[in-house]
């Protein structure tokens, strides 16, 4: 295993390629020269950079390097490498994009050439074609990632692609998801997704992963490392073999073929859980990160309305899992919460006065042994959250009491927000300082609570 | 056929059981009251009712009411059926709950009774358990709607579920869907989704008909009526058979075959699309109110992340779509715009100077006679949008390209954007003046052009 942690927390930088006017690059370079981390620019022409010195090549430098980030041209790449490994950096994050990934001859050589030249170093490469590390701990990043608007929290991503290095973290921001670090690893000709599942399996700051893969060239090591993983492992993986080939034809059954022996490889081990799209793949990392694993399969679902009550049975029912069946006692007492209340198992509509019903109904269901998860669904409209005073304040209560009865019966719970975005965000800033997830979906937060059981079965049989 | 006007335009109203205290239609009896809408509240004790005379009863009022709102509680809800009518009412919206959506024996009874006096006289009863009628339009509503922040638009909605009388509505404003009427109809003891249909569909402000049902009555006028539609109708159902009933106890087999009967009936009508939740079910809406309809079924992807357009070039082929094979002429074109292109069909991958690459790239596909929609996925992130001045008007620019490209090739084109909720609202503010429909998901997009696709060949197989 590699300790990679220059990635991460490199402690000294040199920027070859350095830009000052608004092209690829320009973003990181004035980050990274004004932040507190050791950054020098080099640049071919320029002697100054953002009011910094620069230097012509990396070997000018008067200090040792840990990390180089490489943004030139392609062609100019080969030498920046050859550059970087004379001046002994650790590792390279190789940006610069036009190599395998175009399917041209000339740049599948161009490719070939920098893999002869670093397989003679111990220099590792993350990279070509990538945006390379955000550390949201640290702050550190090589990519377009924005920490003032960002949530820390403890789910990292690993990715073949640029577009989770900042587009995916910029929308999980505004979900109040909350990220430990980002790798996006590109063509992949060095450092992989088999040394970073390793890397964050060992990761104190890291408690769910989640795997965006276009295909591995390191199948029986990816099994290898699959299974030894301590941490749940959330992955998307699309139709297509590999990135490194962009000739895609069409969806042949040799790809098909492909995709099911990955299916396969994912299922072989509990604790590997397969998405279909982006939104899933966060959605249910952050409520895996956020709540504690339900012991049994049983959800009571809290509604607004009924008909959202009725999808989110159907869903239960989908994803294998249990209406819970409320105990007698839980049955008598919701009766004297909502009076025309009729047992349908353990879905509760709240009724038109929500306000005097959810605390009482969210009491029982939390203490009844027949309920191992709780579903809230609110379906509020925007009107009397506005213009009611009082009601922002009822709300804030109930979430209050739903913090503190998850905690104490150690029983998880999701709220799924419907209406306009101005009432998602509403309720989002309340329970975001409770740390209880607010999805959009129904079926999110029933496919979590699916896994996150699957996974405390998969402890329980490892005990 | 009935002329159901009144419901959506009457020309006088009562409110019985009007509210000026913070309870269930009071939003409905203050929002009335200081409309253009001639409006009477109805109240047992009270003489006045937010500064207008209150009536002990709608026959005292000296005005002939064309409809009456009841709110009042269940079992005062006869006696002012019985007083409507005799007053000579055309319509009547039964907002009243506690009928036999409880499922209980004495509820079930009391609706039976109201069924009784209804059907010895000519009045229209929507209800009870329902949020009645909204009109886009004149701005008539029973409902929460907050006109000044829906979008007015050529949507119209009939539901069982009062929560698509507002949250949803909500949800769609924020979104900039635009809606012309929306109808809940609750236990439906009179009116039902077949008049509604048939209402809707030679409704001169409604374009595309969404109907969420948990079940009918009238299977065989249901089937008839879907047949005669000359508009889309998306349908959402669920499960269950029948709203009335809440008994629920599980998914037994009869509900699921009760669900094939009705996915049968859905697809013997062309015009007639099935989805899986609402918001599948409003963003197809969309789509198919603001675009023209595809002559074929291939599809060219424009996209700011390889892949994403993987993942579209996935989801086309799930829908069985094809992705469209560029012309030679377009193929050489493209190569000139973007030198590293590689043709992979239809799908083109900006690069990172989308800036310059797009708009000369959207020219060629729209002339390209292989391609018969677009997809457009966005993926710039806040940071760059923000901090390059320029960037905006670009797009604006990209965006206005499209409109008038779309318009002038006849060939629609939907904006998938991802990222931040900040980014979705930049880009839809631009898409929303020139009538762009912008969703989250490609799946929605894709599933759109679709069905799109299929109406068009429908309406050509008539012809």
């Amino acid at each position: 295993m590699t300790d990679l942690d220059y990635f991460f927390d490199p402690k000294s930088i040199a920027i070859i390629g350095a830009s000052d006017t608004l092209r690829f690059g320009y973003t990181t370079t004035k980050y990274l020269l004004n932040s507190k981390f050791k950054t020098y620019p080099v640049h071919l022409t320029k002697t100054e950079i953002l009011g910094h010195k620069s230097y012509k090549n990396i070997k000018d430098i008067p200090d040792d390097i840990e990390l180089a980030i490489i943004l030139v041209g392609n062609k100019h790449v080969p030498q920046a490498i050859k550059d970087s490994i004379e001046k002994g950096v650790k590792g390279i994050i190789l940006e610069s994009a036009g190599f395998a990934e175009t399917g041209l001859d000339k740049h599948i050589k161009l490719q070939d050439e920098i893999v002869e030249i670093i397989k003679k170093s111990k220099t590792r490469v993350i990279g070509p074609n990538c945006v390379g590390i955000s550390n949201f701990s640290n702050e550190f990043t090589t990519s377009e990632v924005q920490f003032h608007r960002v949530v820390k929290g403890d789910i990292s991503i690993v990715a073949q692609s640029g577009v989770l290095g900042n587009v995916f973290i910029d929308w999980g921001s505004s979900q109040n998801i909350g990220f430990s670090k980002s790798i996006t690893l590109g063509n992949k000709i060095d450092v992989d997704e088999v040394d970073m599942l390793q890397y964050l399996n060992d990761d104190p700051e890291t408690k769910v992963i989640t795997v965006y893969l276009e295909g591995t060239k390191r199948g029986k090591e990816l099994m290898k490392t699959l299974k030894k993983m301590k941490k749940p492992v959330l992955i998307l993986k699309n139709g297509r073999s590999d990135i490194g080939s962009r000739a895609v034809k069409s969806h042949t059954s040799s790809i098909a073929g492909d995709d099911r022996i990955y299916g396969a490889m994912f299922k072989q081990h509990p604790g590997i859980f397969r998405v279909d799209n982006f939104y899933e793949l966060f959605n249910i990392a952050h409520i895996f990160s956020s709540q504690t694993l339900p012991k049994g399969k049983n959800i009571a679902v809290v509604t607004g309305s009924g008909s959202l009550g009725i999808l989110a049975c159907d869903e239960i029912k989908r994803q294998g899992l249990t209406l819970a069946s409320l105990s007698e006692e839980s049955v008598q007492k919701i009766k004297k919460i909502i009076p025309d209340w009729v047992s349908i198992g353990g879905t509760i509509d709240l009724g038109p006065s929500q306000g005097t019903t959810l605390i009482p109904s969210l009491r029982v269901l939390f203490n009844d042994t027949n309920v191992d998860a709780i579903l809230f669904i609110f379906t509020v409209p925007r009107g009397p959250l506005e213009e009611f005073e009082g009601f922002g304040e009822g709300i804030q209560m109930g979430f209050q009491l739903l913090k503190r009865l998850s905690e104490k019966s150690n029983k998880p719970c999701v709220v799924v927000s419907f209406g306009s975005r101005w009432v998602f965000e509403f309720i989002m800033n309340i329970a975001s300082k409770l740390n209880i997830p607010v999805v959009e979906r129904i079926k999110h937060a029933v496919m979590a609570f699916r896994m996150m059981y699957e996974y405390q079965q998969s402890l329980a049989f490892q005990k």
